[in-house]
């Protein structure tokens, strides 16, 4: 059996998220989980580290690649990657519904195509933080 | 404490990988681990998972983010991504070690800088497959 290479990675930087929400490792593994499942992926297993004084890190591997979070609470930010292999999964539904969860004032997103040859970069259209809260 | 959010994301695309390398989720992940390692950067905990009929992924926790493996032997084809938050780790160390143990035939790669405010992309300069070889 084969499997095709074509994948989609959504990369955010997203800024203004509360700091208690950034700073809750479970609570991030919860929604993490959730976006994933939503869009139809399935998830294998998770790991997540909560850092002193403070700050998160999530891995989601999924069977069509992974999803991941690192937080910066102190600084409202958090670095968020979405990547699927294969056509049935769009990590962009991933990534915007946990942009509901986290209610960023602003975001900044690139999209990587990979899997076919020279990576392409796009921009994806990100919901505006007056839609998103 | 303030940590700073800047960060840089290697993402590279190799091709023309071994199928026995990129078979084998448990050489992966030592792989990973030391390339991680020799490049400064802390492990905290991984993930792997072995696909049937063929296939790994392997998700390593950094404190300093992640780095991440998906393969497609019968493709010859692996997707890697090292971000790293900070200026001490430098992500690019981590690919080129692994590029010099998968020994892939050619390479796509794109350098995201994130943390920063608008995610700039540039093409790294990677070795070329003469000198991995």
């Amino acid at each position: 059996m084969e499997y095709s290479t074509f994948g989609r990675h959504v990369a955010v930087d997203a800024w203004g998220v509360r700091y208690d929400l950034l700073n809750d490792a479970d609570w991030l593994k919860d929604q993490l989980v959730e976006a994933a499942e939503a869009t139809g992926a399935t998830v294998l297993s998770v790991q997540s580290r909560q850092f002193e004084p403070q700050g998160a890190t999530v891995l989601v591997l999924l069977s069509e690649s992974h999803l991941s979070i690192h937080t910066y609470p102190e600084k409202g930010f958090a670095a968020i990657d979405c990547y699927t292999c294969g056509e049935t999964v769009d990590p962009q539904n991933a990534v915007d519904r946990l942009m509901e969860a986290l209610k960023p004032e602003r975001v900044h997103a690139k999209k990587l195509i990979r899997g076919l040859g020279e990576i392409e970069v796009e921009t994806p259209v990100m919901k505006q933080p007056e839609l998103v809260r």
